[in-house]
């Protein structure tokens, strides 16, 4: 698995990466995110929560992490690999001081979200995708997938600097 | 309403707290949050994602805030006051850097949720909290409730600071 991720790896580096990447779906899909063809899933702002961050440097975000029933229970039962049907969504929007909060508290303490930046998506399917660990991946703004095939492909390469006992899974499950 | 918090405001200044506050319940019950006869709600961990945040300063926590179907409809559909029966369940843990993502990252960037700290509810019952604007509060640790009345007074008092039309609540919808 790690081996095929380092092929990826070294396939973008030099340069011929649309040839060897698994084309999971039509790329011509306007409706999917290329390379993986991940589609947006119904229901996800629905899901259960798994965990939530702030990613500060250049994104800047504060997250939430939601998973379906199959990720939801995996995550709680410890499960690895994520069995197939798994998906893991992360909501991410800017992370903004709350003047409104603030106010009441008498100082700058209270960060929250601000405008929606992306929701991107992991699929687990170990067969659709075992060139990347098992894993789909899809970025969407507005309801609308990214389709910069330069955006997608890095998302394979760093997750899988995750640890396989993760199963390349960056988010933890907070209890 | 205000006027309701504004008295109750001026009992806890005044130190004759106990006579006046809301006894919704038996104080005696070790299983309620004191003075407002909370208990822990069943399944409040399934329930779907409001919003997130970080508390920065002496919380200095990340938290996630979620709903009860009827809190999440409300939410959604811009119900102001909220309905009875709308729960809002604050989660919280303490907010940490993560070396592990941050090693991926190869700069500081990711913090993330440490241990818990305690996870506080927003009930509505219009007729037995109107003494606190509909509103009753209860704070848990490790599904035990705090006992402390010197700390669920200082609730109430805090909410009211919050715009009426917001129905009292801090946090809005993270779409």
């Amino acid at each position: 698995m790690r081996t095929a991720f380092l092929r990826l790896g070294a396939y973008i580096m030099g340069g011929c990466v649309m040839v060897f990447l698994p084309l999971a779906a039509g790329s011509a899909d306007d409706d999917a995110a290329p390379i993986f063809g991940i589609r947006l899933p119904a229901g996800y702002r629905d899901w259960q929560l798994i965990s939530v961050a702030h990613e500060a440097g250049k994104l800047n975000d504060i997250r939430a992490v939601l998973g379906n029933d199959i990720a939801v229970k995996a995550y709680r039962e410890g499960t690895r690999p994520f069995p197939d049907g798994a998906i893991i969504a992360r909501l991410a929007w800017e992370y903004v001081s709350s003047a409104e909060n603030d106010a009441v508290f008498g100082q700058t303490q209270s960060f929250v979200p601000g405008s929606p930046t992306n929701v991107q998506f992991s699929v687990k399917d170990s067969k659709k995708f075992a060139d990347t660990g098992g894993w789909g991946y899809g970025q969407f703004e507005g309801g609308k997938p990214n389709r910069s095939e330069e955006l997608m492909i890095t998302c394979a390469p760093c997750h899988a600097r995750v640890s396989s006992d993760h199963d390349f899974v960056f988010t933890r499950y907070a209890p």
